[in-house]
């Protein structure tokens, strides 16, 4: 609960007053990193005055930045107004997929690390207003932030106009969870000074000219709860292939006894492991250093195990969020929020070492993984850090059942459609079939291993028939293919709606 | 020229004494890196006798490391055995190539930031022995390495034993050039302690224990000289586009006014742009941090422009490296040559924020790059430090003219046949025609932009042919695609020799 102080008294307005104050065209950086911490009643209200005045015939054309995905009372209102006309980096909301499928909203998909450096090196248009969710301010201009960090303090410290929702959804002790640290540009500043996944760089808050202060609405307006589904038996093998393999790889010396921290991507897969971990005796203190924190890490705070969760955002079910408030105080010392700057940045990934956990939309039989566009031409939800983690990662997992669509779609298909990881940097795939470690193989090795371990049975022999036919075709043997056939499966999808 | 002391004294052998210690199925770390500082004699010993021996009617099967491509009489002369059963991490040994094309070679195509931890973790079949040229070693087993540092330091800790090319070739000044830093797996150790390219951080040598010193053989034998190409019109074109571009991001502020590092790949276009930098009076104190260093640093130097090169090979002509030791006392300022690990550092590259310039085979319309595999298939060098740049540098650009094989190949295709740099990681491309910024464009705009920039005339048509024809037939509007045509060019190539 927020208390008051002159600034807040000041500033005070309704969301349909700050509604009224954003003008035609602009750009809107927004908090929220997927469906936490980001405001709910501005865009609402910014929606209905957009909705009224189409009716006189005015015409809206507005840009979104915001972390990553949202939730619906931002993404999707205002996706449904059809004012949006550009949205980075990342999202899943079903009605702006659509939109961006059918071409009418323009989606740059972005490394996240890369959105600062993009927005103030103006590279992208520039931001008018921030727009950000918030447990407390202060008369001098220190925002404390609600259950994400994400992007909020570049777009706070870029934007002319800040408008703050201050929530009363989460207990002060919220601030405390918080460390705001954004690197300077180039060498300026020397290395970023991360060692652990817990090490605390920077302030609880972010500051700003209490003038740049535009307006602040009062909200009780908690997140939009995460839906969250037990995993079913895919996800649980695909789970088990997994902690299997992290066991060996600490046999071979290659991760140490104490582990590595680990970057788990969002879903029911990452949710299984995750679980899987706390459930197993051979895990013990787990470090994570990730962008997303969801329900499944209370499954490694019951079993003991969750030594820190470095992380972007918190985003709880209903009942994982009571949980957490009621041990706000004692859980200070397992969660560090981090802008995705930090979260996300090369320098720190790649020197920590991280276990990377990504899903995969589709692989192919030399390793390259799509994992943003469906069919080569829809966006699915987009790359957001999973390029970040992958790229720069001690070791990179991607994960996927190997059918999707009722078993119409083969997962491992001979060319992917889009390539978002490449050969040379993926290293680990895992299907509820198997597991294939590519690291050190050369292409032919690569295929063999990934038709066998991780491709369902019912496309094996075709993907085998693929293969040989590809063997004897190419005219270079290194990287065999038959280019006539390598994008068939998808073409014969696209026909008749299975690639049986 | 070295001078002798006991320890060389007592190991000195002929170079045919040590090929004869070579066992079987060795798998051998080599200096070099690019035809710099590789060993000459002992591989040709080894040659010469595999050849002998396969007479008799002895199979051998051997493994060859180096830091990247090598000259001939590495390379070249053990690919002529067909006793070379694996080559990483990078090569450009046209005998060598047919070999891996043919599939007769196993060649695994790897970032080379990866290939320490995957040596030193075993992923890759372990060293048994190392082979360097150096110019000096110390009694208490100083290696001073030539004029590569590569994989040297890597292999020299990880092999059981160490065999020296003693080469007389180079002034022992040479020594102090060298900056060998290896580091630490995980966060152990801390930051990598590079701010600046200049910046020196290890020792002059790789030290070693002098009883792993298995033999020691005399060399007079050069480096193979670089042929050095006077730059076409078509690489002065892409220069002149590079030049004015980079003056624009100083204007935008995105550049600061002294610059950033500069990376610069191999080869005529790379050549092309330094000359012209040191040319055009806009272009002043230039710092290099880069895989490799040719000739054209000498326009640099010779235009007073250099401040400083950090690089992991000096790779010079005949007549470069006379150059060059005639001022090797008064250069040790300007250069740094250091263990590819550090120069191809993704923490270090992202912390100083480079400018990466490296060569594209061929492009797609959406900002895909294949840089490695000609028709999808055959392998032409490998990605080498072209990812570990692109992935992490402040600014990436992709240099290749827009036409090859006489006209008959675009270099700007519907979809690529290989991704080696995804259009999430790649930002500014340049052909003679011209030059597309794609930072902060959708994919459409993207297309848009390499058609009209960069294509060549004789295939632009024909470009926005497919991409008019994917705008209507695509499911998904959002990077639209002709699924089955996006690899009709590279058929109709394979069958035709054109994609006219």
């Amino acid at each position: 609960m927020t208390v008051s102080n002159s600034l807040i008294e000041e500033k005070l307005k309704t969301a349909e007053e700050i509604a009224q104050l954003l003008p035609n065209h602009v750009t809107m950086g927004c908090s929220g990193f997927t469906p936490a911490g980001y405001p709910k009643l501005i865009p609402q209200a910014f929606a209905n005055r957009i909705e009224t005045e189409k009716k006189s015939g005015k015409t809206f054309s507005i840009n979104l930045y915001a972390g990553a995905s949202t939730g619906e009372e931002l993404d999707g209102v205002l996706a449904k107004t059809g004012a949006l006309k550009l949205r980075i980096p990342y999202q899943s909301n079903s009605y702006l997929r659509n939109l961006i499928n059918q071409g009418e909203t323009d989606f740059i998909d972005m490394h996240l690390s890369h959105v600062v450096k993009y927005i103030e090196h103006g590279i992208l248009p520039k931001i008018d207003v921030a727009i950000v969710e918030a447990i407390d301010v202060t008369n001098d201009g220190k925002i404390y932030l609600s259950t994400s960090s994400g992007m909020s303090a570049t777009y706070i410290k870029n934007a002319e106009s800040v408008y703050i929702e201050l929530t009363d959804t989460h207990p002060l002790e919220l601030k405390n969870y918080h460390d705001i640290y954004l690197p300077s540009h180039h060498s300026k500043g020397g290395p970023i000074p991360i060692i652990n996944p817990q090490d605390r760089i920077g302030e609880s808050y972010v500051q700003v000219p209490p003038e740049k202060i535009k307006g602040i609405v009062r909200s009780s307006k908690p997140d939009a709860a995460t839906v969250f589904k037990t995993p079913d038996s895919d996800c649980q093998n695909i789970a088990a292939h997994v902690l299997e393999f992290i066991q060996h790889e600490i046999k071979m010396g290659r991760i140490p006894k104490e582990y590595l921290p680990f970057q788990n991507g969002v879903g029911n897969i990452a949710n299984a492991v995750l679980a899987s971990m706390a459930k197993d005796p051979k895990f013990h203190a787990i470090q994570m250093y990730t962008e997303v924190v969801q329900d499944s890490v209370f499954d490694l705070i019951d079993a003991g195990k969750l030594e820190i969760a470095s992380t972007s955002a918190l985003t709880f079910s209903e009942l994982g969020l009571k949980r957490f408030h009621e041990n706000i105080s004692a859980w200070k010392s397992k969660f560090v929020i981090r802008p995705q700057e930090i979260s996300n940045h090369p320098e720190v990934i790649r020197r920590m070492g991280l276990i990377a956990m990504n899903t995969a939309i589709e692989i192919d039989i030399y390793g390259n993984v799509n994992s943003t566009h469906v069919m080569g031409t829809s966006m699915m939800n987009g790359i957001g850090g999973s390029g970040d983690f992958t790229r720069n990662s001690h070791l990179s997992i991607f994960m996927t059942p190997s059918l999707a669509k009722d078993g119409n779609i083969s997962a491992i298909v001979p060319m992917v459609s889009h390539t978002d990881h490449n050969e040379h940097s993926t290293m680990i795939f895992v299907t509820e079939n198997g597991l294939a470690d590519l690291r050190g193989c050369p292409p032919k090795k690569r295929a063999e291993l990934i038709i066998e371990k991780c491709a369902h049975p019912i496309y094996r022999d075709k993907l085998r028939s693929y293969y040989e036919t590809a063997l004897k075709v190419s005219k270079g043997k290194h990287t065999p293919h038959d280019l006539e056939n390598a994008l068939s499966w998808h073409v014969k999808f696209l026909k008749t709606g299975s690639m049986k």
